[in-house]
């Protein structure tokens, strides 16, 4: 079945607002097999929604919608879907008590613009009777086949949820289709092109086997897709090609699929037994806010330092006033000490520790923007080292969080060669 | 002049990767005031390519495609651009050697691939004949009109720079337009529906008044567009609206345009000449995280502890274990004395903290998720309130930082009003 999105809003095509709809509706149609072929945005705009509504019923096996459903003036999408399917826009009752239901039960003031919402096109069934999130859906006649065309509104969390618990279901119940298989590779430390050497083999000549290859600064991702006739004969061929996959870029994997490097260190921590503590100045936190991001951290991560001001490095790692006197407070010394006075403080197995200038100011002659200092104190080891990155402030930070990240996991991984490096 | 993005990737259509180029071409030709009326996207296939080639060149006045023009075999836009104007594919030796030069320059081995990038359809202009990014233009031929065709890399970083520096002002050069002005309103703390019935009739029977409604969770954002034939003309109008939506909504204002209620508080301190120290708990390190993303933060930010454990609560902020004990680390108590703690410890003007708990797990009778105590403490007062944020851990920390900030943001404003909240 070859699926099309339309996502529609002034918002997006003025590029006010990222159309994270259309990558999520994609991305999990994508992994039920499901394959979409074509994403289009436009704006609030009756004649070039009904076109795009047009070119879509001639191309494609199902439509998904989103946006425009909302209780402002330049929400239109019911109207004119109306007008595409030739029904009259009729008040929902049951739709509209939803409504009142959940506004009432969020405690939220009764606005005479919700009533607008649950206006839908006559017929139309509504995509979740029992919710208050907005989407309806109806079926385009096309001679031959029918074929649904789903409303959904603009707000992503809505849309997830509508999605995935009502219109993928919908979607899956009917049409036989290949059984599809995708494993998600994630790298850091090789570039796109490296990457795209060391596997094209794998894909030449197999039209079963697709690879694609993602820029997800500031890892990698490559993906691996496979189709065959029933499931068993998918997971075969996806463990060939993911067991040369590994064998080429095992040493520069982060993790595979829903996994993340957060949730593998933390997946590690756990399993040694390990806690840990953080240090961070350049990074103003952003090691912390990744590490914590993963549910039950809290087993394992023990405390977070960002220590901004000198003063602080000071008080709470007893970084002496004269190492950062002397080396200043991006300085391989600054960093050990860091590394090793978080640990001891904290009283925990590892104590990592980063130090840089993100910029666009604070450069000193001989530390440009981007320099900056990682280090990892564990098992009466210490090791430092220096970097630049390069690029904006943020991407500094977020380079600096991936490679204390990507010491992490080395460093549960084998600490030995870790130390030896 | 109207133009159309198209983008490139199979990345793209199977939800592999969100398409932040859209977003950022049509952002920044909407600002400039060129109408981006259609954005598509299409997997690496040739026949659909030429297909949304075919369909723009009948429609817009520019066409700026990315994606496709990589080392790697999955990349066929240069290709496919040959065939759509009907050009031979050739090798550019100036495109080679700065390709050469750049790979070089960063330190990089030298992949064959890379080879194949400096291919582009011959009469083709680079884009940037000096930069190492790919990127070319072509004009098609559309009898009345000439239509520039702007082929550009599937990376967001080279394609803004590419974009701002060069693409931009290209199109700029020709053709005359009215003049655009736009603000953009961030507010926090009002649905998008109520928002939207306060400020309707300010662009009713407005033809020139555009007035557009964004979630931009877990702020709702405003853009109010004008259009006139001269630049004081649109700044007059401007001013009008701007003047009416200030009245009505100002006290949910939290920053405008570029500005972020991050760079708003970090302004305001900067004013009044004070430090701040947050401790964190639920939102493990996002605060800090948040107020560090701004330049020149050091300045007022001394310090930020993520205190995941008790023993961090009570070691590094004097949370004693008392109070841990009876009250819990999620409660009144606990926020007081870390807002007090942190304040006191780190010598600064303001202490704020958060403790709460975030789940999805964590949830204790009395407690449910999203319990969260928020506290700040400044000019010999503390002022402590309890939350309860509904959604995931992702949407709860996001809240919970952005009711922080505004906390911020609202004591610096007035600290009478706050405290007597």
């Amino acid at each position: 079945m070859i699926g099309e999105i339309i996502t529609i809003g002034n918002e997006l095509i003025s590029g006010r607002v990222c159309d994270l709809n259309s990558f999520f509706l994609s991305g999990r149609a994508s992994s039920f097999g499901l394959e979409i072929r074509y994403i289009s945005s436009v704006g609030d705009d009756e004649d070039r929604i009904i076109d795009s509504l047009n070119r879509a019923v001639n191309r494609s096996d199902f439509i998904m919608v989103s946006g425009g459903l909302g209780p402002t003036d330049d929400d239109i999408t019911a109207e004119v879907a109306a007008r595409f399917f030739n029904r009259e826009l009729i008040a929902d009752k049951t739709f509209l008590s939803s409504i009142e239901r959940a506004i009432k039960k969020r405690g939220l003031p009764w606005v005479e613009a919700y009533r607008k919402m649950a206006h839908i096109p006559e017929g139309a069934l509504l995509i979740d009777p029992k919710g208050h999130a907005c989407g309806f859906y109806l079926h385009y006649d096309a001679g031959v086949k029918t074929i649904p065309v789903f409303f959904l509104p603009g707000v992503p969390a809505e849309v997830q949820k509508l999605a995935e618990s009502k219109v993928l279901p919908i979607l899956l119940a009917d049409g036989e289709k290949d059984v599809v298989r995708q494993r998600v590779f994630k790298l850091f430390g090789l570039q796109e092109a490296q990457i795209g050497e060391m596997l094209h083999d794998l894909s030449a000549g197999e039209p079963n086997v697709l690879i694609g290859y993602y820029p997800n600064f500031p890892e990698n991702h490559v993906t691996v897709t496979v189709r065959a006739a029933t499931g068993s004969l998918a997971d075969e061929r996806l463990a060939v090609v993911e067991s040369q996959v590994d064998q080429r870029l095992g040493r520069y994997l982060v993790a595979k699929d829903e996994a993340t490097i957060e949730s593998e260190v933390g997946r590690m921590l756990k399993n040694k037994n390990m806690t840990l503590a953080v240090a961070e100045s350049c990074t103003g936190g952003l090691i912390s806010k990744r590490l914590t991001s993963v549910s039950g951290s809290s087993e394992y991560f023990e405390r977070g330092l960002v220590t901004y001001s000198n003063r602080s490095k000071y008080e709470l790692l007893g970084v002496d006033t004269q190492t950062l006197a002397k080396h200043g407070a991006v300085s391989r010394q600054t960093a050990i000490r860091m590394a090793e006075g978080v640990k001891t403080r904290s009283a925990v197995s590892i104590g990592l520790a980063t130090t840089g200038i993100a910029g666009p100011t604070g450069a000193t002659p001989g530390k440009p923007v981007g320099t900056v200092y990682l280090a990892l104190s564990a098992l009466s080891k210490t090791k430092v080292k220096r970097y630049h990155f390069l690029g904006t402030r943020e991407q500094i930070t977020s380079l600096t969080s991936q490679m204390a990240l990507s010491w992490l996991q080395r460093f549960l991984t084998d600490d030995t060669v870790f130390f030896g490096d």
